[in-house]
């Protein structure tokens, strides 16, 4: 089709295609609006006449990041279609400031499809951290789980055929579906709250399988707007901040010379108790440490070789349905 | 504890108490900003110097609401505690104007609490309304239903134990608990976006068990704001809108004579032909009829009767949570 | 540019174009995403696997708009150029559900630009509605107006000028501009809520100046996206609520026959004395007196024999700011 | 009056007291709901059974704010009465997240009261930062504002009240009142999104006008939840956030040894062009330097000497109501 609209052709190149997330999940780019020339061209309704116009886009779009403009991003808009385990439908719920079409289990029959965690993911709990995982759990364990998973899935599926079979109605045949069930939705959202979503969703904190997600749909960004995907990796993703008392140490340990060098100061070193002396908590020196460590390289480019087209996928959808008269 | 603020004693009367609602389910209010007069107060400030001031509080509260002026009504806000079943959960969330707090099964052990639908709701898939029930299900279909719930979340709670018991991180422990599971959240809102919420959840159309949590906080709401309360019973669950098809018709049937006297116009009657002939479609001219018919009163009084202590609320919950070392 | 996005031909022959509001005011579509056909998409997501499929579009857009089944009509977006009086802008802002990006009168020079209401539309204080205008003020008053404007504005760019002149900050040379200087911005919405805005916008109650704005935005609509326009016009413009009490006397009045026909109840009339004894106060009395009139007919066609060239418009405005070294 | 809501003492002590600011703007509390310990209550219900119960509130508070876990701050709410001349509000009303009455000027008069900055405030446009001031304006030039500001003013002043005599509807005589005037609103909001609000606006970058505000909604919150005023400041007020260039070049300058010891690391330094060579601009190279300079104290503790009654501040609010028939 013939448009007037701004067009990005790397965008193009994906839209409609459906890119596999988790055993039965997909993200799919199915509609954008702008992209980074768009951005630029809101941030100068504000920079109008008797201003400078000597920014080239990659520098202002850096600029507006950096500074927490975050306006001129909302002007750029995607929507995706895609298909996860209910509870990560319930954890990327939360974030507000989208659009949402979710596949309703009171109108319609549920595709009896349920994540397995693979192996490799299947971990134990974290000690450090309350909300995490770390190291794997063993083989036999493993082994187990999805012996029991498989059983009540089973048995789940089971009896949400017959409850359909017997005209129960739908939204209550499906109380007894387990989280691990994939639903489906149509989700649209600015570039500015998109960025911030994937921000905590990319983010070693996140439950691993929202992660998986949020790395497709950041290389799907990369492609929409190439410029603000960068600064948001140098800005946001690679970036961390610094409090009041972590400054204190830093301007210990730091001079700034004349024209911009930079200079360890002499001999200048902070023990614990220096740290504390500044306010830090020992969970905070800890922090502090991690943050100041060579921050390890991120990216996000998709695999264009894992694309598979909208039927296919909607062949897989429609079979897993429970058929009935 | 003394105050300045605004107080309402009926709602003091309740507040920290928890009503139950569905098997193991609860609202309480556990803190609330504001009344009627405040609404008043802040529409005050824009009918400001040099406007009439005769209006009473009632006479202004279901003015603002008849005319959709929404703005005085957010001035007041509620916060709840809240437990519910996961599917219902799911579709309350949807509300995108409240803050929350939901109880984290990433960090937390989630009590083994299930819903378990009762016969009189155990309902048939409603051939008129394609997301509704209607009709009961058979004595031997619901026996059969309990025997399968039971069954079912006994394995998912034998599988939860079991994998906490084996230190199996708990975001992943928990992805086959069923969709009736209960969780729990705290929930803060303001009155205006509370009463459109609550407008859609004690309608005829919303889930039987989602509406079961509307009534009692409808309720709530006729304590800490009974105008306005009043207000949105006679303006918005008993009102019907009416469209530019339905108008044409009534203006047909109706005729205003002196004194603001309303008139039956005589001999006039209007044939499904005729209403189509307005534009409407084959339903739209059973929703006018239903529309036509007097309304049936409504009223969502807490039973206080009811009301239980937090700590035993909360014993309860402690209880169903699998013990572990 | 060639797309494989949504592409609307007469969406496609506006985009770009300068709509003229007022006298130095304008609209200009400058981007959009999705039409009617993907209402129906993203509400087929929850329609999915064992519901009917037999809806067309038309039938299907009317009956989300007609059941306030909003979330598939999110999934539209239009971004608008605009610019506006500030004073208009300050009504038009209240709508939180867009994004803007405004033209900073901290960085940039303002076009000294100001509103100027025609003779037509220089009205008096309404007395029976306390925010509207009624009858026309004499020309008498009218040309003193225009004097007592075109002194001010005189003075107050000026003032504006000379500042600038001598370096005074922009952010406090301009405090001293009218609320009649045009400002102008990006304004990006989602259908759903834009149809919202313009509902309150194109309404009686709306101050004229904005009303003419939203008149113009309305014929963009209906280029966009026509059903959901037509199902708009039908239900909201022209709808109108009716509370319990007005139902009660309706009730009363019209009577349902066999096959969905209705009558007039013969012989039956309600006195002011009956309509009070269903709750009404005298001004609902009136305004139910209103509400069963014959709808008039609205539409919002665009005039595009007024369309400019955006580098037209851009000139006008350059042309304004006050020239300095 | 009596409650069984949470009760912040320091609070009560200010509630519906008025604090200047500017020459005729005020900022009141008039009412709050919750406070650090309603935070903490909201947190625990994340991390609930089977969790360690040991942190204590401050920790926490500072942990949440730290870690952007926002949704608990989001459980305390407070509502403001303010004033402020137009153009402030203008900027103000950018934050979408808060709830909004403001003074109508369609049905209310409006007082005349302007906006005089004072000389110390009287400052020319930066010529380092696009949207800024820096240095003082001549004694001269600022002279010559007040006198034509006076002027200005004068007219603008008789022009609304002529047309108020005249009958001219108030939406129509209000359109020259300067952006000067002040306009009052009911203002209400949640910690979360407040603390939001104010790191920006109590920020250098922010209109001097605007910060005047800002800083005494400030004060007002370390009252409220003094918790979280003292995490906000630690970790955003004070708080830099450091690029992943910028985490390059701290990486070469700081090495961390045992036991959580920070070192500068011996004979370290960078260059500018090393500095380049991490990707940083020379704008972000002075930006990191002045990054990591020490933080200089910021504290907003209220000046109660300054606190005003309520009815002193609306007397000469309608004092400045032009009288009239």
């Amino acid at each position: 089709m013939d448009t007037k609209r701004p067009t990005v052709p790397a965008a193009e190149e994906i839209l409609g295609g459906y890119f596999p997330v988790l055993d039965h999940g997909f993200v799919s780019l199915v509609d954008y609006m702008g992209s980074d020339e768009d951005i630029e061209r809101a941030a100068r309704v504000s920079y109008g006449y008797g201003t400078r116009k000597t920014s080239q886009t990659r520098g202002l779009v850096r600029y507006l990041r950096r500074h927490h403009h975050t306006t001129p991003s909302e002007m750029v808009e995607l929507k995706f279609h895609c298909a996860m385990p209910i509870f990560v439908a319930r954890q990327w719920v939360r974030h507000r400031s989208a659009n949402i079409n979710e596949y309703s289990a009171r109108y319609s029959l549920m595709p009896l499809l349920f994540y397995t965690p693979k192996a490799e993911n299947f971990a134990l709990q974290s000690q450090a951290n309350a909300q995490g995982r770390e190291g794997g759990a063993s083989a036999k364990v493993y082994e187990e789980a999805v012996r029991r998973w498989e059983e009540l899935r089973s048995g789940a599926g089971e009896g949400y055929s017959w409850m359909i079979e017997e005209n129960v109605a739908r939204e209550l045949a499906r109380i007894d579906l387990p989280l691990s069930t994939y639903t489906q939705w149509y989700w649209k959202i600015d570039l500015h709250n998109l960025l911030h979503f994937l921000t905590l969703r990319v983010d070693d904190h996140a439950q691993w399988e929202i992660r998986a997600f949020g790395e497709v749909m950041a290389g799907i960004v990369k492609r929409v707007a190439p410029l603000s995907y960068e600064a948001w990796i140098d800005y946001d993703v690679q970036g961390r901040t610094f409090s009041r008392g972590e400054r204190e140490a830093l301007a210990r340990l730091v001079v700034s010379g004349e024209d911009g060098r930079l200079e360890a100061r002499e001999g200048s070193a902070l023990s614990q108790n220096d740290l504390k002396g500044f306010g830090l908590s020992p969970r905070e020196i800890r922090e502090l440490v991690a943050k100041l460590e060579r921050p390890t390289a991120r990216d996000f480019e998709l695999d264009l070789s894992s694309m598979r087209d909208a039927e296919d996928v909607a062949r897989e959808m429609a079979e897993a349905v429970p058929s009935f008269e």
